[in-house]
Protein backbone atom coordinates (compact mmCIF):
# COMPACT_ATOMS: atom_id res chain seq x y z
CA UNK A 1 0.00 0.00 0.00
CA UNK A 2 1.32 3.50 -0.99
CA UNK A 3 0.50 6.52 1.22
CA UNK A 4 0.61 9.71 -1.46
CA UNK A 5 -0.18 13.19 0.10
CA UNK A 6 0.24 15.76 -2.89
CA UNK A 7 -2.30 16.29 -5.81
CA UNK A 8 0.57 15.90 -8.39
CA UNK A 9 0.89 12.57 -7.26
CA UNK A 10 -2.30 11.20 -6.76
CA UNK A 11 -3.37 12.65 -9.95
CA UNK A 12 -0.60 10.63 -11.64
CA UNK A 13 -1.51 7.84 -10.45
CA UNK A 14 -4.93 7.34 -11.29
CA UNK A 15 -4.15 8.75 -14.57
CA UNK A 16 -1.32 6.18 -15.42
CA UNK A 17 -4.40 3.42 -13.81
CA UNK A 18 -6.64 4.65 -16.33
CA UNK A 19 -4.19 4.28 -19.19
CA UNK A 20 -3.25 0.85 -17.99
CA UNK A 21 -7.76 0.45 -18.00
CA UNK A 22 -7.96 -0.46 -14.19
CA UNK A 23 -10.90 0.33 -12.82
CA UNK A 24 -10.72 2.36 -9.47
CA UNK A 25 -12.88 2.37 -6.48
CA UNK A 26 -12.62 5.30 -4.20
CA UNK A 27 -13.50 5.44 -0.37
CA UNK A 28 -13.48 9.46 0.77
CA UNK A 29 -13.41 8.92 4.83
CA UNK A 30 -12.25 11.60 7.36
CA UNK A 31 -10.14 9.39 8.96
CA UNK A 32 -10.52 7.82 12.69
CA UNK A 33 -11.55 4.20 10.53
CA UNK A 34 -14.32 1.60 12.30
CA UNK A 35 -15.89 -1.08 10.31
CA UNK A 36 -18.29 1.36 8.64
CA UNK A 37 -15.12 2.27 6.56
CA UNK A 38 -13.58 -1.03 6.20
CA UNK A 39 -17.30 -2.43 4.51
CA UNK A 40 -16.63 0.09 1.96
CA UNK A 41 -13.51 -0.89 1.26
CA UNK A 42 -14.43 -4.32 1.15
CA UNK A 43 -16.99 -3.33 -1.43
CA UNK A 44 -14.90 -1.76 -3.07
CA UNK A 45 -12.21 -4.34 -3.39
CA UNK A 46 -14.98 -6.55 -4.63
CA UNK A 47 -15.79 -3.79 -7.46
CA UNK A 48 -13.18 -2.36 -8.99
CA UNK A 49 -9.49 -2.91 -9.79
CA UNK A 50 -7.99 -0.01 -7.36
CA UNK A 51 -9.22 0.83 -4.04
CA UNK A 52 -7.93 4.13 -3.00
CA UNK A 53 -9.25 5.80 0.52
CA UNK A 54 -8.59 9.57 1.10
CA UNK A 55 -8.04 10.24 4.34
CA UNK A 56 -9.06 14.16 4.75
CA UNK A 57 -10.41 16.00 7.60
CA UNK A 58 -12.13 18.54 5.48
CA UNK A 59 -12.21 22.14 7.46
CA UNK A 60 -14.70 24.00 4.99
CA UNK A 61 -17.47 21.10 6.02
CA UNK A 62 -17.41 22.61 9.89
CA UNK A 63 -18.67 25.62 10.92
CA UNK A 64 -16.46 27.61 12.65
CA UNK A 65 -18.27 26.39 16.58
CA UNK A 66 -18.02 22.62 15.27
CA UNK A 67 -15.52 19.90 16.42
CA UNK A 68 -13.00 20.67 13.57
CA UNK A 69 -10.05 20.74 15.74
CA UNK A 70 -10.57 18.10 18.22
CA UNK A 71 -12.30 15.82 15.28
CA UNK A 72 -10.41 12.60 16.02
CA UNK A 73 -7.43 11.76 14.09
CA UNK A 74 -4.82 8.85 14.04
CA UNK A 75 -3.55 8.59 11.02
CA UNK A 76 -1.15 5.82 11.76
CA UNK A 77 -3.69 3.33 12.65
CA UNK A 78 -5.73 4.12 9.86
CA UNK A 79 -2.84 3.23 7.67
CA UNK A 80 -2.25 -0.02 9.18
CA UNK A 81 -6.01 -0.82 9.19
CA UNK A 82 -6.25 -0.27 5.73
CA UNK A 83 -3.64 -2.11 4.73
CA UNK A 84 -4.94 -4.77 6.14
CA UNK A 85 -7.75 -4.58 4.39
CA UNK A 86 -5.98 -4.05 0.91
CA UNK A 87 -6.47 -0.49 0.28
CA UNK A 88 -3.74 0.09 -2.76
CA UNK A 89 -3.35 3.78 -2.13
CA UNK A 90 -4.45 6.07 0.94
CA UNK A 91 -4.24 10.12 -0.26
CA UNK A 92 -3.70 11.97 2.44
CA UNK A 93 -2.96 15.73 1.67
CA UNK A 94 -2.66 18.29 3.94
CA UNK A 95 -5.09 21.37 4.30
CA UNK A 96 -2.66 23.72 2.38
CA UNK A 97 -2.52 20.99 -0.06
CA UNK A 98 -5.88 21.40 -0.43
CA UNK A 99 -7.00 24.90 -0.10
CA UNK A 100 -4.21 26.69 -0.85
CA UNK A 101 -4.05 30.54 0.18
CA UNK A 102 -6.33 32.76 -1.53
CA UNK A 103 -8.58 29.55 -2.46
CA UNK A 104 -12.21 30.69 -3.39
CA UNK A 105 -14.33 28.44 -5.15
CA UNK A 106 -17.36 27.21 -3.78
CA UNK A 107 -19.92 25.23 -4.70
CA UNK A 108 -23.83 25.23 -3.77
CA UNK A 109 -26.75 22.78 -4.60
CA UNK A 110 -29.57 24.69 -3.40
CA UNK A 111 -32.76 22.28 -2.06
CA UNK A 112 -31.34 19.25 -0.89
CA UNK A 113 -28.81 20.35 1.07
CA UNK A 114 -30.71 23.13 2.57
CA UNK A 115 -33.11 20.82 4.66
CA UNK A 116 -32.71 18.65 7.84
CA UNK A 117 -28.68 18.66 8.54
CA UNK A 118 -28.37 21.15 5.65
CA UNK A 119 -30.19 23.74 7.93
CA UNK A 120 -28.76 22.94 11.05
CA UNK A 121 -25.49 22.83 9.97
CA UNK A 122 -25.34 25.85 7.27
CA UNK A 123 -22.76 26.01 4.68
CA UNK A 124 -21.90 21.81 5.64
CA UNK A 125 -23.08 20.35 2.38
CA UNK A 126 -21.24 22.97 0.44
CA UNK A 127 -17.86 22.21 2.23
CA UNK A 128 -18.74 18.43 1.36
CA UNK A 129 -20.00 19.30 -2.32
CA UNK A 130 -16.55 20.98 -2.44
CA UNK A 131 -14.17 18.56 -1.25
CA UNK A 132 -15.92 15.81 -3.02
CA UNK A 133 -15.61 17.74 -6.05
CA UNK A 134 -12.15 18.13 -6.08
CA UNK A 135 -11.49 14.58 -4.79
CA UNK A 136 -13.56 13.18 -7.87
CA UNK A 137 -10.80 15.28 -10.05
CA UNK A 138 -7.94 14.11 -8.44
CA UNK A 139 -8.48 10.49 -7.98
CA UNK A 140 -10.74 9.88 -11.21
CA UNK A 141 -12.41 7.20 -9.88
CA UNK A 142 -15.15 4.83 -11.69
CA UNK A 143 -17.15 3.58 -7.96
CA UNK A 144 -17.09 5.88 -5.40
CA UNK A 145 -18.50 4.89 -1.80
CA UNK A 146 -20.45 6.08 0.53
CA UNK A 147 -22.14 4.85 3.65
CA UNK A 148 -25.55 5.44 4.15
CA UNK A 149 -25.29 6.86 8.43
CA UNK A 150 -24.25 10.20 6.18
CA UNK A 151 -27.31 9.44 4.23
CA UNK A 152 -28.50 12.91 3.41
CA UNK A 153 -24.49 13.48 2.31
CA UNK A 154 -25.08 10.93 -0.61
CA UNK A 155 -28.25 12.32 -2.06
CA UNK A 156 -26.49 15.83 -2.18
CA UNK A 157 -22.87 14.33 -3.73
CA UNK A 158 -25.44 12.31 -5.93
CA UNK A 159 -27.27 15.65 -7.27
CA UNK A 160 -23.97 17.11 -7.54
CA UNK A 161 -22.47 14.18 -9.77
CA UNK A 162 -25.84 14.26 -12.42
CA UNK A 163 -25.94 18.11 -12.74
CA UNK A 164 -22.02 18.48 -12.94
CA UNK A 165 -21.83 15.25 -15.13
CA UNK A 166 -19.19 13.49 -13.18
CA UNK A 167 -18.30 10.18 -14.58
CA UNK A 168 -18.38 8.10 -10.81
CA UNK A 169 -20.90 5.91 -10.08
CA UNK A 170 -22.08 6.45 -6.11
CA UNK A 171 -22.59 3.18 -4.41
CA UNK A 172 -24.28 3.27 -1.03
CA UNK A 173 -23.34 1.12 1.98
CA UNK A 174 -25.49 -0.03 4.99
CA UNK A 175 -24.95 1.49 7.93
CA UNK A 176 -22.42 -0.27 10.52
CA UNK A 177 -23.66 -0.95 13.76
CA UNK A 178 -22.44 -2.37 17.29
CA UNK A 179 -24.02 -5.46 18.28
CA UNK A 180 -26.30 -2.71 20.84
CA UNK A 181 -27.62 -0.98 17.43
CA UNK A 182 -25.63 2.30 18.00
CA UNK A 183 -24.22 3.62 14.45
CA UNK A 184 -20.87 2.97 14.52
CA UNK A 185 -19.03 6.99 13.92
CA UNK A 186 -15.66 8.20 14.47
CA UNK A 187 -17.39 10.81 16.65
CA UNK A 188 -18.25 7.92 19.14
CA UNK A 189 -15.10 7.59 21.15
CA UNK A 190 -16.54 11.38 22.65
CA UNK A 191 -19.70 8.98 24.32
CA UNK A 192 -19.03 7.60 27.78
CA UNK A 193 -20.72 4.18 28.82
CA UNK A 194 -23.45 5.69 29.93
CA UNK A 195 -24.18 7.68 27.07
CA UNK A 196 -23.39 5.39 24.69
CA UNK A 197 -26.14 2.99 26.44
CA UNK A 198 -28.61 5.80 25.94
CA UNK A 199 -27.77 6.50 22.27
CA UNK A 200 -28.15 2.90 21.60
CA UNK A 201 -31.88 3.64 22.29
CA UNK A 202 -32.04 5.27 18.93
CA UNK A 203 -32.07 2.69 17.15
CA UNK A 204 -34.89 0.70 19.00
CA UNK A 205 -36.67 3.75 18.90
CA UNK A 206 -36.50 3.79 14.61
CA UNK A 207 -36.96 0.44 15.16
CA UNK A 208 -40.45 0.73 16.86
CA UNK A 209 -41.63 3.69 14.39
CA UNK A 210 -40.06 1.43 10.99
CA UNK A 211 -42.91 -1.56 12.87
CA UNK A 212 -45.62 0.83 13.15
CA UNK A 213 -44.97 2.19 9.36
CA UNK A 214 -45.31 -1.22 8.17
CA UNK A 215 -48.17 -2.33 10.12
CA UNK A 216 -49.56 0.95 8.26
CA UNK A 217 -48.93 4.56 9.62
CA UNK A 218 -48.74 6.61 6.78
CA UNK A 219 -49.12 10.53 7.47
CA UNK A 220 -45.75 12.02 7.84
CA UNK A 221 -46.96 14.37 10.81
CA UNK A 222 -48.08 11.63 13.03
CA UNK A 223 -44.84 9.52 12.31
CA UNK A 224 -42.54 11.87 13.10
CA UNK A 225 -44.59 13.19 16.33
CA UNK A 226 -44.19 9.55 17.24
CA UNK A 227 -40.28 9.58 16.34
CA UNK A 228 -39.92 12.59 18.48
CA UNK A 229 -42.28 11.72 21.45
CA UNK A 230 -40.13 8.14 21.72
CA UNK A 231 -36.49 9.62 21.20
CA UNK A 232 -37.82 12.17 24.27
CA UNK A 233 -38.50 9.59 26.50
CA UNK A 234 -34.26 8.58 26.30
CA UNK A 235 -32.56 10.00 29.11
CA UNK A 236 -29.80 12.68 28.59
CA UNK A 237 -30.74 13.01 24.82
CA UNK A 238 -32.03 16.25 22.72
CA UNK A 239 -33.54 16.07 19.67
CA UNK A 240 -31.69 18.40 16.49
CA UNK A 241 -34.46 17.11 14.36
CA UNK A 242 -36.38 13.68 13.37
CA UNK A 243 -38.29 13.59 10.01
CA UNK A 244 -39.71 11.27 7.63
CA UNK A 245 -39.25 11.92 3.82
CA UNK A 246 -39.15 9.91 0.73
CA UNK A 247 -35.39 8.13 0.28
CA UNK A 248 -35.27 9.77 -3.63
CA UNK A 249 -35.62 13.28 -3.02
CA UNK A 250 -35.76 13.97 0.80
CA UNK A 251 -39.34 15.30 -0.08
CA UNK A 252 -42.19 15.39 2.80
CA UNK A 253 -45.24 14.52 1.37
CA UNK A 254 -48.65 14.75 3.91
CA UNK A 255 -48.79 11.13 3.60
CA UNK A 256 -46.68 8.39 2.31
CA UNK A 257 -48.10 5.99 -0.84
CA UNK A 258 -47.84 2.20 -0.57
CA UNK A 259 -44.92 2.08 -3.23
CA UNK A 260 -42.64 4.67 -1.63
CA UNK A 261 -39.31 4.22 0.04
CA UNK A 262 -39.23 6.20 3.29
CA UNK A 263 -36.13 7.42 4.83
CA UNK A 264 -36.19 8.31 8.86
CA UNK A 265 -33.76 10.64 9.08
CA UNK A 266 -32.69 12.48 13.02
CA UNK A 267 -29.56 14.08 14.53
CA UNK A 268 -29.59 14.74 18.22
CA UNK A 269 -27.15 15.05 21.27
CA UNK A 270 -26.46 12.96 23.78
CA UNK A 271 -24.66 14.68 26.40
CA UNK A 272 -22.03 17.38 24.37
CA UNK A 273 -22.18 14.98 21.52
CA UNK A 274 -24.04 15.12 18.11
CA UNK A 275 -25.05 12.24 16.38
CA UNK A 276 -26.43 11.69 13.34
CA UNK A 277 -28.48 8.09 12.47
CA UNK A 278 -31.21 7.45 9.94
CA UNK A 279 -33.56 4.17 8.90
CA UNK A 280 -34.76 3.05 5.45
CA UNK A 281 -38.08 1.84 4.77
CA UNK A 282 -39.36 0.08 1.60
CA UNK A 283 -42.87 0.29 1.76
CA UNK A 284 -45.05 -2.75 -0.59
CA UNK B 1 -17.48 14.65 -38.15
CA UNK B 2 -20.17 13.65 -35.59
CA UNK B 3 -22.73 16.10 -34.46
CA UNK B 4 -23.43 14.45 -31.02
CA UNK B 5 -26.61 16.09 -28.85
CA UNK B 6 -26.57 14.31 -25.64
CA UNK B 7 -24.44 14.28 -22.57
CA UNK B 8 -24.77 10.12 -22.61
CA UNK B 9 -23.41 9.91 -26.24
CA UNK B 10 -20.79 12.64 -25.75
CA UNK B 11 -19.32 10.99 -22.74
CA UNK B 12 -19.00 7.27 -24.15
CA UNK B 13 -17.09 8.75 -27.01
CA UNK B 14 -14.20 10.58 -25.14
CA UNK B 15 -14.41 7.27 -22.89
CA UNK B 16 -13.54 5.06 -25.54
CA UNK B 17 -11.36 8.19 -27.00
CA UNK B 18 -9.44 7.77 -23.42
CA UNK B 19 -8.97 3.87 -23.43
CA UNK B 20 -7.55 4.61 -26.86
CA UNK B 21 -5.30 6.63 -25.47
CA UNK B 22 -6.09 9.65 -27.92
CA UNK B 23 -5.57 12.81 -26.56
CA UNK B 24 -8.60 15.23 -26.66
CA UNK B 25 -8.44 18.93 -27.33
CA UNK B 26 -11.72 20.83 -26.70
CA UNK B 27 -12.97 24.12 -27.82
CA UNK B 28 -16.05 25.24 -26.11
CA UNK B 29 -17.95 27.79 -28.03
CA UNK B 30 -21.47 29.31 -28.27
CA UNK B 31 -21.60 29.34 -31.79
CA UNK B 32 -22.18 31.66 -34.31
CA UNK B 33 -18.20 30.83 -35.70
CA UNK B 34 -15.65 33.46 -36.46
CA UNK B 35 -11.96 33.16 -37.21
CA UNK B 36 -11.84 33.36 -33.36
CA UNK B 37 -12.95 30.50 -33.17
CA UNK B 38 -11.38 28.55 -36.29
CA UNK B 39 -7.83 29.54 -34.68
CA UNK B 40 -8.50 27.85 -31.75
CA UNK B 41 -9.38 24.44 -33.98
CA UNK B 42 -6.45 24.79 -35.63
CA UNK B 43 -4.39 25.09 -32.39
CA UNK B 44 -5.96 22.10 -31.06
CA UNK B 45 -5.45 20.22 -33.97
CA UNK B 46 -1.92 20.77 -33.70
CA UNK B 47 -1.83 19.77 -30.12
CA UNK B 48 -4.10 17.06 -29.75
CA UNK B 49 -5.12 13.89 -31.91
CA UNK B 50 -9.00 14.50 -31.63
CA UNK B 51 -10.64 17.89 -31.56
CA UNK B 52 -14.16 18.18 -29.98
CA UNK B 53 -16.06 21.38 -30.39
CA UNK B 54 -18.95 22.65 -28.37
CA UNK B 55 -21.71 24.97 -29.91
CA UNK B 56 -23.79 25.58 -27.10
CA UNK B 57 -25.42 29.24 -26.46
CA UNK B 58 -25.68 28.98 -22.28
CA UNK B 59 -28.42 30.74 -20.40
CA UNK B 60 -26.77 30.56 -16.71
CA UNK B 61 -24.10 33.39 -17.93
CA UNK B 62 -26.87 35.37 -19.50
CA UNK B 63 -28.49 37.85 -16.78
CA UNK B 64 -32.48 38.06 -17.89
CA UNK B 65 -32.01 41.58 -19.48
CA UNK B 66 -28.91 40.48 -21.32
CA UNK B 67 -29.46 38.88 -25.41
CA UNK B 68 -29.57 35.26 -24.83
CA UNK B 69 -32.84 35.40 -26.65
CA UNK B 70 -31.02 37.21 -29.86
CA UNK B 71 -27.88 36.08 -29.41
CA UNK B 72 -26.80 34.48 -33.48
CA UNK B 73 -27.11 31.30 -34.02
CA UNK B 74 -26.15 29.26 -36.89
CA UNK B 75 -25.97 25.88 -36.67
CA UNK B 76 -25.48 24.32 -39.61
CA UNK B 77 -23.29 27.26 -41.43
CA UNK B 78 -21.19 26.28 -37.68
CA UNK B 79 -21.33 22.40 -38.55
CA UNK B 80 -20.05 23.14 -42.14
CA UNK B 81 -17.53 25.41 -41.23
CA UNK B 82 -16.06 23.44 -38.64
CA UNK B 83 -16.16 19.90 -41.18
CA UNK B 84 -13.94 22.37 -42.74
CA UNK B 85 -11.66 22.68 -40.15
CA UNK B 86 -11.48 18.37 -39.80
CA UNK B 87 -13.21 19.50 -35.99
CA UNK B 88 -13.74 15.70 -35.30
CA UNK B 89 -16.85 15.68 -33.01
CA UNK B 90 -19.48 18.80 -32.44
CA UNK B 91 -21.08 18.48 -28.93
CA UNK B 92 -24.13 20.72 -29.26
CA UNK B 93 -27.04 19.91 -26.34
CA UNK B 94 -30.47 21.33 -25.65
CA UNK B 95 -30.40 23.42 -22.85
CA UNK B 96 -32.89 21.13 -21.17
CA UNK B 97 -30.20 18.66 -21.88
CA UNK B 98 -27.51 20.26 -20.29
CA UNK B 99 -30.15 21.89 -17.71
CA UNK B 100 -32.73 19.58 -16.53
CA UNK B 101 -35.87 20.71 -14.62
CA UNK B 102 -35.32 21.10 -10.81
CA UNK B 103 -31.44 21.46 -11.80
CA UNK B 104 -29.74 23.62 -8.72
CA UNK B 105 -25.82 23.37 -8.24
CA UNK B 106 -24.04 26.41 -8.69
CA UNK B 107 -20.03 27.50 -8.75
CA UNK B 108 -18.99 30.40 -7.49
CA UNK B 109 -15.46 32.01 -7.69
CA UNK B 110 -15.05 35.09 -5.62
CA UNK B 111 -12.47 37.20 -5.97
CA UNK B 112 -11.19 37.44 -9.77
CA UNK B 113 -15.44 37.08 -10.68
CA UNK B 114 -16.36 39.94 -9.32
CA UNK B 115 -14.16 42.34 -10.76
CA UNK B 116 -14.80 44.18 -14.14
CA UNK B 117 -16.81 42.55 -16.12
CA UNK B 118 -18.03 40.30 -13.35
CA UNK B 119 -19.00 43.64 -11.10
CA UNK B 120 -21.05 44.69 -14.64
CA UNK B 121 -22.54 41.71 -15.33
CA UNK B 122 -23.83 40.04 -12.06
CA UNK B 123 -23.37 35.95 -12.02
CA UNK B 124 -21.78 35.87 -15.37
CA UNK B 125 -18.63 33.94 -14.52
CA UNK B 126 -20.63 31.70 -11.90
CA UNK B 127 -22.57 30.70 -15.12
CA UNK B 128 -19.37 30.44 -17.35
CA UNK B 129 -17.45 28.02 -14.20
CA UNK B 130 -20.55 26.13 -14.17
CA UNK B 131 -21.30 25.00 -18.13
CA UNK B 132 -17.53 24.83 -18.16
CA UNK B 133 -17.12 22.36 -15.37
CA UNK B 134 -20.27 20.35 -17.02
CA UNK B 135 -18.37 20.49 -20.41
CA UNK B 136 -14.94 19.35 -18.97
CA UNK B 137 -16.46 16.75 -16.94
CA UNK B 138 -18.57 16.05 -20.14
CA UNK B 139 -15.47 16.14 -22.96
CA UNK B 140 -12.94 14.98 -20.83
CA UNK B 141 -10.18 16.59 -22.68
CA UNK B 142 -6.40 17.30 -21.67
CA UNK B 143 -6.61 20.60 -23.50
CA UNK B 144 -8.98 23.25 -23.60
CA UNK B 145 -8.81 26.54 -25.98
CA UNK B 146 -10.35 29.66 -25.34
CA UNK B 147 -9.69 32.92 -26.69
CA UNK B 148 -7.77 35.94 -25.23
CA UNK B 149 -11.03 38.28 -26.13
CA UNK B 150 -12.62 36.74 -22.63
CA UNK B 151 -9.20 37.37 -21.02
CA UNK B 152 -10.73 37.82 -17.54
CA UNK B 153 -13.39 34.67 -18.25
CA UNK B 154 -9.56 32.78 -19.03
CA UNK B 155 -8.28 34.19 -15.78
CA UNK B 156 -11.72 32.87 -13.62
CA UNK B 157 -12.13 29.19 -15.54
CA UNK B 158 -8.16 28.74 -14.73
CA UNK B 159 -8.39 29.45 -11.30
CA UNK B 160 -11.64 26.77 -10.82
CA UNK B 161 -9.91 24.30 -13.36
CA UNK B 162 -6.46 24.56 -10.31
CA UNK B 163 -9.22 24.72 -7.60
CA UNK B 164 -11.18 22.20 -8.13
CA UNK B 165 -8.09 20.04 -9.59
CA UNK B 166 -9.56 19.82 -13.18
CA UNK B 167 -7.29 17.52 -15.30
CA UNK B 168 -6.98 19.67 -18.46
CA UNK B 169 -4.35 22.06 -19.69
CA UNK B 170 -5.79 25.43 -20.76
CA UNK B 171 -5.04 27.05 -23.24
CA UNK B 172 -4.93 30.70 -24.35
CA UNK B 173 -5.17 32.33 -28.27
CA UNK B 174 -4.79 35.83 -29.26
CA UNK B 175 -7.42 37.78 -30.27
CA UNK B 176 -8.19 37.41 -33.69
CA UNK B 177 -9.01 40.96 -35.15
CA UNK B 178 -10.34 42.02 -38.21
CA UNK B 179 -7.96 44.09 -40.74
CA UNK B 180 -9.63 47.33 -39.49
CA UNK B 181 -8.67 46.17 -35.69
CA UNK B 182 -12.09 45.29 -34.71
CA UNK B 183 -11.90 42.40 -32.10
CA UNK B 184 -13.90 39.64 -34.10
CA UNK B 185 -17.10 38.78 -31.85
CA UNK B 186 -20.36 36.99 -32.82
CA UNK B 187 -22.08 40.27 -30.96
CA UNK B 188 -20.56 42.16 -34.23
CA UNK B 189 -23.76 41.06 -36.29
CA UNK B 190 -25.55 44.16 -34.30
CA UNK B 191 -23.19 46.75 -35.16
CA UNK B 192 -24.19 48.38 -38.32
CA UNK B 193 -20.68 49.44 -40.47
CA UNK B 194 -20.76 53.14 -39.19
CA UNK B 195 -20.53 51.63 -35.88
CA UNK B 196 -17.50 49.20 -37.01
CA UNK B 197 -15.81 52.36 -38.30
CA UNK B 198 -16.33 53.51 -34.87
CA UNK B 199 -15.83 50.30 -32.90
CA UNK B 200 -12.58 50.13 -35.09
CA UNK B 201 -11.06 52.84 -32.92
CA UNK B 202 -10.67 50.68 -29.30
CA UNK B 203 -7.75 48.82 -30.97
CA UNK B 204 -6.59 52.03 -31.60
CA UNK B 205 -6.49 53.37 -28.42
CA UNK B 206 -5.48 50.56 -26.89
CA UNK B 207 -2.35 50.51 -29.12
CA UNK B 208 -1.58 54.18 -28.20
CA UNK B 209 -2.22 53.86 -24.40
CA UNK B 210 0.21 50.57 -24.92
CA UNK B 211 2.67 52.75 -26.40
CA UNK B 212 2.97 55.25 -23.29
CA UNK B 213 3.28 52.52 -21.08
CA UNK B 214 6.21 50.95 -22.98
CA UNK B 215 7.62 54.90 -22.95
CA UNK B 216 7.23 54.66 -18.97
CA UNK B 217 3.75 55.21 -17.84
CA UNK B 218 3.60 53.05 -14.72
CA UNK B 219 1.02 55.21 -12.38
CA UNK B 220 -2.17 52.87 -12.95
CA UNK B 221 -4.43 55.82 -12.36
CA UNK B 222 -2.99 57.91 -15.10
CA UNK B 223 -3.17 54.47 -17.42
CA UNK B 224 -6.73 54.45 -16.59
CA UNK B 225 -7.46 58.15 -17.13
CA UNK B 226 -5.45 57.87 -20.18
CA UNK B 227 -7.73 55.37 -21.54
CA UNK B 228 -10.83 57.03 -20.37
CA UNK B 229 -10.38 59.79 -22.22
CA UNK B 230 -9.15 58.67 -25.47
CA UNK B 231 -11.76 56.24 -25.48
CA UNK B 232 -14.53 59.15 -24.53
CA UNK B 233 -13.37 60.60 -28.21
CA UNK B 234 -14.83 57.68 -29.93
CA UNK B 235 -18.11 58.81 -31.30
CA UNK B 236 -21.17 57.03 -30.29
CA UNK B 237 -19.46 55.16 -27.21
CA UNK B 238 -20.16 54.47 -24.07
CA UNK B 239 -17.88 53.67 -21.42
CA UNK B 240 -18.47 50.34 -18.98
CA UNK B 241 -15.01 50.04 -17.89
CA UNK B 242 -11.66 50.98 -18.87
CA UNK B 243 -8.89 49.66 -16.56
CA UNK B 244 -5.15 48.58 -16.51
CA UNK B 245 -4.58 45.41 -14.38
CA UNK B 246 -1.72 42.60 -13.75
CA UNK B 247 -2.60 39.89 -16.11
CA UNK B 248 -1.53 37.22 -13.89
CA UNK B 249 -4.65 38.27 -11.50
CA UNK B 250 -6.27 41.20 -12.40
CA UNK B 251 -4.50 42.65 -9.15
CA UNK B 252 -4.55 46.66 -9.61
CA UNK B 253 -0.89 47.82 -7.76
CA UNK B 254 -0.84 51.58 -7.75
CA UNK B 255 2.15 51.86 -9.72
CA UNK B 256 3.34 48.70 -12.17
CA UNK B 257 6.32 47.66 -11.77
CA UNK B 258 9.20 46.82 -14.70
CA UNK B 259 8.88 43.14 -15.05
CA UNK B 260 5.14 43.52 -14.69
CA UNK B 261 2.56 41.44 -17.68
CA UNK B 262 0.14 44.42 -17.62
CA UNK B 263 -3.75 43.73 -19.24
CA UNK B 264 -5.85 46.88 -20.63
CA UNK B 265 -9.37 45.25 -20.14
CA UNK B 266 -12.60 47.01 -21.17
CA UNK B 267 -15.79 47.49 -22.25
CA UNK B 268 -18.26 49.43 -24.24
CA UNK B 269 -21.52 50.28 -25.79
CA UNK B 270 -21.33 51.21 -29.20
CA UNK B 271 -24.75 52.11 -30.44
CA UNK B 272 -26.92 49.88 -28.55
CA UNK B 273 -23.78 46.57 -28.77
CA UNK B 274 -22.31 45.95 -25.72
CA UNK B 275 -18.34 45.02 -27.00
CA UNK B 276 -15.19 43.62 -24.81
CA UNK B 277 -11.43 44.34 -25.69
CA UNK B 278 -8.56 44.03 -24.34
CA UNK B 279 -4.55 43.76 -24.79
CA UNK B 280 -1.54 42.43 -22.65
CA UNK B 281 1.42 44.57 -22.63
CA UNK B 282 4.32 42.61 -21.04
CA UNK B 283 7.43 45.17 -19.44
CA UNK B 284 10.63 44.71 -19.90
Amino acid sequence: MEVVTTIEEMSKISEELKKKNKTVGFVPTMGALHMGHINLCIRSKQTADITIMSVFVNPTQFAPHEDFNKYPRDIKKDIELAKKYNVDYIFAPTVEEMYPDGFSTNIFISGVADLFEGAKRPGHFNGVALVVAKLFNIVNPDYSFFGQKDYQQVVVIKKMVSELNFRTKIVLEPIARLESGLAMSSRNVYLTETEKINASNIYKVMLETKRLIEDGLRTRKTINETLVNKLSEISDLKIDYAVAALSKDLSEPEIFENKDEIIILMAAYVGKTRLIDNMLIQLN
